[in-house]
Formats: C-alpha cells, structure tokens, sequence
C-alpha cells in the first residue's frame, strides 16, 4: 500500500504497520514525545483520501476528528491514503530561526578571542610502508611514526585499532591522524583525498533536545534539528523521571530514550547534507545534572536523596560508541561539567556564553527552561540556584503549547477595547499553537487589558466570543485559522506559577548574597524562547524583576550555544570548567524564606506591587 | 523428557532439543569442535536404554553405531533416556594431570626471585562519606581521596562509573580500589568485607584452549579446564582460518567461536568453586600471532599477504568486557606479546618459561603444537622461526587422536617377537585414544620392531593380526579394550611430515645463526603433551635431533605456563616484553634450503643416517 503526502511525496506501507513508524522507516520524521504509544497527541496527521484505521483518538477533541485529523502512531492505512501533516506534528529539523543565527554564532565564538581547537586535534603523517626487512605491526609502526614527532604513550582502543589495518593501507599509509591528548587515537583518514570533519553539540533539555550540526572546519553551523525529549513518556520533570530510572529497567529506559531522540534528529540532517556519520568527529553535550547522568547511564538515585550527590559532575571524555550516538564510535564526547544536583552544565554553558565569569560587573543569569536555574556573580564569583519552574515555556503542559518552530504565536497584542488579538506567528505561517513567548506576550496583554485578573482568572464578563467555555474549562482563544489556538484557565495557572518560582528564586539569591536589585549590573534571559522574548511583558508577568530595561540582554537557548563554543575550542572548554569549579550552590529548597517567596509572586506582577514601580504605572493607566 | 546418565545425574530436556544442548544448558559439557553440528564426532554418547531418533552418524563408525553410540548434537531424545558419556567426550575440566602440577607451578614461578604483582593493584581506602556541605560528585571524591594518597590521573571508564555510585555506598565508604597505572580504575570492593580476587591465565593454541584459574592472593592454581579450540570447525591450521576470516562475517564467527570455548570452559570452573565472575579481576593470554588478532576480532588477512603483517604485536590492555570474556567486565586483559606473523605470544611465553633468556648458555627451544616453532638464543640474543608441522600431535587430523587427558595412550612398547603392544594409558583408564607422546612412542616402537619400514609403511608381512585393512586403509591395532584404538598408515604418514617440518626447522635455524649442533648447550621441548615424552623415541623418531639425552628437557604446555607467570609478575610481564622485542624472527618459508631439508627428514630417522648415530646403533642391534 503507498501512503501519499500533500507534498508530493510517497511512502509505502505493509499491512499491520502503523503510519508514524511507516513514515518514520522512510524518513519523514513526526514529534511523538511519547514514542509513538497514542499518548502525548503529538504525531497529528489528516487523512485527505483512502481508508484507515485508528485504534484510539488520544486526546483528539471532536472538532479535530471531524476534520480527519487522527494519531498516526494509532492508525493503520487499509489501502493507498493521501494524508496532510500539519507544521507542527513535523519534527523540527533544519530550524529556520537557529541557522539564520549562523553567523552571529560564529561571530560570537569571535568575541571570546581563541583560537579555533576542536576535542580532536589532526596530525599528517607520512608513514614508511612496512617491507619484509622492517616487518614491525601496524600499531608498533605508527607509534614509531608519532614518536618521531615527539607523540608518546598515545592510547588506542580496541575500536580504533580494530579498524586500523585496513584504514592505513587504503591511505596508503599517507594519513591524517585524529587524536585527543587525552584519551587517544579516534579515526585514521585518507591523508591524500581529505574530506572535512564534523561536530555535534546537543543540548539535552529535560522539555527539549537540540543538535547543531557544525563543520568543524570552519565553525559554521550546518542545520539544526529539535524534538521533544521523548523521556517525557516517563514523567514531565526530573524528579518522577529520576523515580522512574530506580524502576526495573528504568534507567535503561531513559537512556535509550533520549539517545534515540538525538539519533533521530541526527539521521535527516546527515541524510540532507550527504554527510558520513563516520566524519562526525566529536560531540559536546550539555544537559541539566539529571539528564547528564541519564544520557551516560547512570543511575541518578542518589541525587534526589540527602545530601543529593550525582555520580559524576566532571565527565570523563566517553566515546561516542559508549553514549551509542550513532556518529564515529571513537569520537570524543565531551560532557560539559555540572556544578550539583540541581545545577548542571546547561547552566554552566548559560554563563560560559554571557560571558559574566569574564566580566567584573555583577550580572544576573536566568534560565528559563523546565527547571528554570539562576546565577549571580562577575569574574570573581559566582552563586547558582534552582527553582522548579516546569516545563510550561517550552510548551509542555500547555494544552496549545508549543516550541518556537514554525507556526507558533511568539508574539500578542490584545486591543483594550474589542479584546481581538494581533499576533506575530513564526515564519508567518498559520498559527498552529503558542511558544513560551507568546504565552508571556498573551498573559501580559490579558491583564493589562482586563481580560484576567491580578490572579490569572478569566473575566467572564467581558464583552468578546474570545472568551468562552471549553472542553478543559473557561479560555480564551487568539486564532481560529485552520485551527483554534487557545489558553485555558488551568494553563494560565500554571505559567503564573512558573513565573513565581522564578522570581521567588531570583530574589532569594540576591537575599543570600547580601544584595540589592540595584547592585545587579546586567540581566542575562537565555531559555527556549525561539528569537524573541519580550522584556517589557516578562516583567509585566512578574517573572523578571522590574529593572531598567536596557540592562537586560535576551540570549536564548544559551545551553547549545555554551556547548557550541566548546565544541570550538579548548580554552572555552577550560573555561567552562573554571565556571562549574569556582561556582558556589545554594539550595533553596532547604531554605525558610522560599515558600513565602514563591506564595508572594503568584499574584500579577506580584503581592507587592511596591516590587514593580513601573508595571504599578501601567496599571494605573 | 529426562535424561539419565550413568553417572547418577539427570537432566531435563524438552521435545526437539538436541542431546548437545540439552546437556550444555544443563552443566553437561561435551567436546565439539564442529559447535555442535555433526562434523567433527567427537560428542559421542551411547544410548543405554530407551528411545531416541538421530538424524545423523557422521563420521561413526558401523561397530560403534551397532554398539548404541551416537553423536549427542545429531540425537533427540523420545522419552525419558539412560546415557553413557565415554570420558572422551567429556570436555576436560579439572585436569588432574595439570593439577597435580600447582605446586611445581608455584616452585617455578618463586624460582625466577620476584614479587607477586598482578595485573591488577589494590588500594585501601577510607573516603569521607558525603554531607550537604561536603557535596562534591562521587567521582571527584574518589579523585580526591586518590590525590591525597599521591596518585593524579587515574582513568575512569564508564564501566566502572556506572557501577560506582552503588559499590561506594554498599562499602559505606570504606573501599579497596582495584585499579592499574596504565588502564586506570577496574573494580570498588568492600573494605569491610573483603573478598579474594582471581585471575585467568588461557593459552589459546590453534588446536587446543586451556584455561588456568588461579587465585591472585596467593598464586595457587585451583583448576584447569581445556577444550578443542572449536574454530576447527573453519579449518584446522592459521591459514585456512585468514582465508576464512576475509570472508563475509568469518572474522567475528571465529572470534565468536573461541571467546565461546574460554567461556564454556569458564562456567563449570566458577560453579565448581563457587566463584563469582565479578571477583576475576584480570586476564592473561598467549597465543600465536593469529591466534591472538582473532581473539580481539583483529583481521588476520595482512598476515599472510607479504610483507606479512600483523596488526598488533604488542597488545594495549583492553577490558575483558572487550574481550567479551564472561569475567568482571573492567578486567584487563594483558596479551602476551608476539613477535612477527608466525611466530606469537605463545613462544614468548614459552621462552619465559623455560628461562633460556636468563642464561648465557645457548639453548633450543622447540614447541611442538599445531605449527611448531623453534626459538634458539641465550641472555643476549635470540632467534626464532615457524615451521608447519599441523596439528597431528594435539590429536587432530589422526582418526584416534586425542588430547592428553584421560583415556588417551601416553607410552607404548611392543614385543620385537609377538608384536603385541604394552600400553601406559593417563589416568590407568581403558585406552580411548592416543596422544601425541602416545604417538611418538608408536611410531619409534613400530619401526624399531620392524612392524614399519623407513617410510613408515606398514610391513604387511609380519604375523601379526595387529596389522589389518580397516576402513581407512592399513592399520596397526593397539587396544581392543572397548573401543579400537589403531594408527593408519595415513595417521602414520601426517606424523611422520609434522616431524620432518620441525626437524628441518631446526636445521636450518642452526645454520642460518652459524651454530653446529654440538654448540646446543640445552633443549627445551614444549607442547601439549601432558605429562610425558619419551625424549629417547622423539630420538628415534627423527624429530628432535641425536644429541645427549642430559641437555633436552621436556617443559609441557609452556604458553600456558608462560601466561600463568604473567598473571602473577609485573616484572614477568616486562621480561615477556623483552623478549618479544628482542627475538629476531627468520622466515623459513623465502629461504631455498627448506625443502631440501624437509624432504630429507621425510624417512625414519633421517635420509642422512650419520646424523643419527645413537639411533643407527639401535637399528643395528
């Protein structure tokens, strides 16, 4: 049977196979954040024409399955169909927004003023072909051919050498070696017919996995891909998925999970720029302290037990074999450090790309990802926090949630008289659900223009259809093109607490300290945000203080640029180390003050209004 | 179904399973060189009562087919069975020959003067539990705690880190750390609770795999195990298993078939002694050149394409977990070294053994197995050479061969009047087979006493009915106690060339160093010829040369004790090392004069009588 896309193209499909792993066989990769078992709702396709069956409609509403919409991991074509996959069920890969910032990545790893130094380093050697007269092996012969350039004592493990003969005599023993200092010898290429080498940096969120695609060569960032981290089948935050891991199986579970999440992005990007897997070279990988234990498979127990200690912060390099990445088994993967339990090395890749730990100014540093961390320092100090924000700004939990890929409202206004929005969609296209800017965008204009209350609570009497009764309670609705895209009282809810979390951290922080807001010099915003993040209205919203806003700075998903800049060079890779060494934690958990924090920010823009002069102003007006 | 043996012990086997595997699942282990596919015969079993249907004979003959025998991997049982397994078919654990011999092992190793040092060192430590201030990685406080102690640098494989996290707490803190200097970190044990650590020493031969467990605390052998090595089952010499492993997936079936036999061997070892796999710490191989690539799946093929490379001499010490050796998973495996194509670490070991490279008189060493390599040489120089003398003395390729372990022929004498054989059987068992001490002394027996010519025809004229036409031809009965043991005249024929291939090895190695006989100080003989050789009938036979019978001494299996020795010493290790870089190989096959002297040795004792005059003065008599 063939299944025909409205794009053009054709798959087949066999009797009994399900179209998300009929469409996933054949490259045509749908978001399934629960792998393909019916229960996430992500992997939406519409059957335009043919017959199929579906075993269950998920959390499909009604007006969806009117429509033909169905789960393609529940449905099983009964002869040649004709389906449409809508923007937001495609897995993100070669991310507009990410590779238009190519350059300003580039020009970024500039402004840091080091030299260009991959994990692998390359080295030419002419080695003289083996005779009857000088029969030593080929490993003895290449170590004779390093020691004559000064190299000894280089490791080679059992992959490398298990590849080894046959690499050199297809070079013709002229070959270009590449190595780490540290951990040895990682492929033997063709020293006459040399093709580039490439690098992965993955950034493993506990919502979201990106990967950068980079050429080594140059350090220009070749494609993106994104996808939920498909361990969220296990539980949405670290704690129930560090729960799940104690569980027969669990740990491997998790592993394989998010390991396959990465393998999946990465089999279109190499399929789309003819890439050898075998010529990716090396990987950086950051990810919060959990998800850094999950990714190399160890059991993650002890960091939620007194007194929450993981197994490892500094990782040794691991190959990418052991990490089962399917990219050259023996390219380094270089971990970035964590700091604690509950700080990681996204963090540490956050602060490594703002640069603070070089600057003398006191900055403050805001991750707003599923855990949202905090830091404060300049490059004497550093103090790092975490508070438990949830994963709602990266779309998870949010019933029209999404990440800022295509399609997604990143961008509100509410007129104060008709209540109608103007929204601003990414890659104007038609809207398909709302990224963590558009919520704070949504929620900001909301109150402002009286449509919820300082609590969150919709106004029922205001005059517009906008606000109405659905299937999940009261919401309000900001499009109905194609599909309506909404936010529901329990999804205002839960962005307010978020919001809270996150303010009472920050304050809480500068409190232990011993400072002001006044002292804090600059305000780095990073978090899956997509390319925009309106200041204005995340202080309206009470999640960032309300400073001047020239000190803010908005950087985005800082944990792949971090790991970005360290797959670039060593000395960046060094200072990341530096970071997690000099980096003090404070868990605020253990803390008095932090329930009455946290109880005082889940107002609108909070308890005290005396916190927010200007947002005091606005309302006024 | 079940399955009773003689031997009191009943296993159960479900409907269309084999014998073979039906036994093997169950602790039973049969010889099968062929893995259990109905070539090689050697899994005989015979049906005592009850109903069973074979779907093959193989190579049985009609006398053991009418007397119940079947081949075990060819039979399926019909209904509850009573079995009879002859102690031929039995794989050989528990050599009460090599046994017997721990304490001599031991005497040998303390007479080279040097300290008990395994692969692997141990180190006590007392690390700080973790507080909520004191909250750094499990890792860094094992580092730290390293450091204190002066060690920097450890390596820590992922292995290892993966099990940390529960070892340091089940030892509440209190560690003995196995580790080594090169390959860091190999296990955490309870330092409250401390457990023995063993190690494996295994000689893999081409033929023939033997398997040494010793306990590392005190060096004491605890038992042996061996078995046919079931690549046999691809060819029975080096070359036809290269061509083999050049062959879609050859390469990983033969390493897959002979890491199975040191497992297969390994199981009933550890259940015998109740040991845990976990608690063997390190491993030590030798083998020759082919040998030792397949074992860690290195392609063989540049070996026997000029110039007759090998990948690896000198092995880096990968992890058993690589190895895919059923042992604790971080375990280093130390190989011995070898030394060209030809010629491996089964020599090397072989020369530790004997401690030729210790002394300054000139010696001979000579290993008799499935090649036959000659090493020549004193404490400043050495030289070795291969010689393809085929597998006959190990058994292989003789239609009654057998290792020397129980059953097997070892000495014969026969009446110069009646022709009647006088037998020394291993064990004091009825003869099952003969072995290559067995042989040797046959075959010098019979043409002393006229039964065969120079040639090594049988004279057909003796009255005798020893002589007789079976169905292989001409042969000479020795036992008729149960089953036939005879000797052909082919089996005669493939020893007759295995001796001349060594003999003129050794000739010419002699000449090619400008050495006469007469400056041959000492021999050493190895192989596998349990515990006896007739040094006088090697003599006689023409393959070891006329020399004083007060310079040859018969060493055994030297590989294994050689691998044995590395086991226990740092400082054997190194010797090994030395020796290995120091032996300078000549191949014998480029050199013109081989086959003259190959052809010359073809005859009984020698074409050239005068260089066998103790033995033209036996024949005179």
């Amino acid at each position: 049977m063939e299944v025909r896309l409205t794009t053009g193209k054709t798959v087949s499909v066999s009797e009994g196979d399900d179209l998300y792993h009929a469409l996933k066989g054949q490259g045509v990769y749908l978001v399934a954040s629960c792998g393909g078992k019916g229960a996430c709702g992500k992997c939406k396709v519409r059957i335009v024409e043919g017959r199929s069956e579906s075993v269950s409609h998920g959390k499909l509403g009604p007006k969806e399955r009117e429509e033909g919409f169905v789960l393609a991991c529940q449905t099983y074509p009964k002869g040649d169909i004709l389906i449409e996959i809508p923007k937001e069920s495609m897995l993100a890969v070669g991310d507009k927004i990410a590779i238009s910032k190519s350059r300003d990545l580039f020009e970024l790893f500039e402004s840091f003023n080091v030299a260009v130094s991959p994990v692998v380093k390359h080295l030419c050697l002419d080695v003289p072909p083996p005779t009857i007269h000088d029969n030593i092996s080929d490993i003895e012969r290449l170590k004779r051919a390093l020691e004559e350039r000064g190299i000894k004592g280089m490791r080679f493990s059992h992959g490398f050498v298990s590849s080894m003969a046959k690499a050199l005599r297809e070079a013709e023993w002229k070959i270009i070696l590449g190595y780490t200092e540290d951990s040895g010898a990682v492929f033997i290429s063709n020293g006459n017919n040399y093709k580039d080498k490439y690098g992965l940096a993955v950034d493993i969120g506990t919502t979201t996995v990106v990967v950068y695609l980079v050429d080594l060569a140059d350090g220009r960032l070749i494609d993106v891909g994104s996808t939920y981290n498909s361990q969220i089948r296990y539980g949405d935050d670290v704690i129930t998925r560090i729960i799940h891991a104690t569980e027969g199986g669990g740990l491997s579970e998790l592993r394989d999970a998010v390991i396959g999440d990465i393998n999946d992005i990465l089999t279109p990007l190499v399929e789309r720029h003819s890439i050898e897997r075998e010529d990716i070279a090396s990987v950086v990988v950051a990810g919060n302290t959990t998800m850094s234990q999950l990714f190399w498979g160890l059991d993650p127990a002890p960091i939620r037990e007194e007194p929450y200690i993981p197994t490892v912060n500094f990782f040794p390099k691991w190959r990418a074999g052991t990490a089962k990445i399917a990219v050259n088994s023996q390219a380094p993967v270089y971990t970035v450090p964590c700091i604690a339990s509950y700080v990681g090395g996204d963090i540490v890749a956050g602060v490594l790309a703002s640069k603070m730990h070089r600057n003398p100014e006191v900055a403050l540093f805001m991750d707003i990802g599923t855990n949202g961390e905090i830091a404060v320092g300049n490059n004497e100090w550093l103090m790092t926090a975490a508070c438990s924000a949830g994963p709602c700004f990266e779309g998870s939990g949010i019933r029209h949630g999404m990440r800022a890929t295509e399609g997604a409202i990143e961008k509100v206004r509410i007129d104060p008289k008709t209540y109608e929005p103007e929204l601003g969609v990414i890659g104007d296209a038609k809207p398909v659900g709302i990224c963590g800017s558009g919520m704070i965008d949504a929620i900001s204009e909301m109150f402002l223009t009286g449509v919820i209350d300082q609590k969150g609570k919709l106004v029922r009497h205001r005059k517009t259809d906008r606000i109405r009764g659905g299937e999940d309670g009261f919401e309000f609705v900001f499009s109905r093109e194609g599909r309506d895209v909404a936010l529901t009282e329990a999804d205002i809810e839960n962005i307010i607490r978020a919001k809270a979390a996150i303010y009472a951290g920050v304050s809480l922080l500068l409190k232990e300290v011993g400072f002001g807001l006044d002292a804090v010099e600059r305000v780095y915003i990073a978090g899956g945000f997509g390319n925009y993040l309106d200041i204005e209205r995340a202080i309206i919203l009470g999640m960032l203080p309300d400073l001047p806003r020239d000190k803010f700075t908005f950087l985005g998903n800082t944990s792949i640029t971090g790991a970005y800049l360290c797959l670039l060079s060593e000395s960046l890779r060094r200072e990341a180390e530096e970071i997690a060494s000099k980096m003090t934690y404070m868990e605020l958990s253990v803390s008095r003050g932090f329930m009455d924090e946290y109880l005082s920010a889940l107002f609108l823009p909070h308890t005290d209004i005396g916190l927010f002069p200007t947002v005091a102003g606005l309302m006024a007006k």
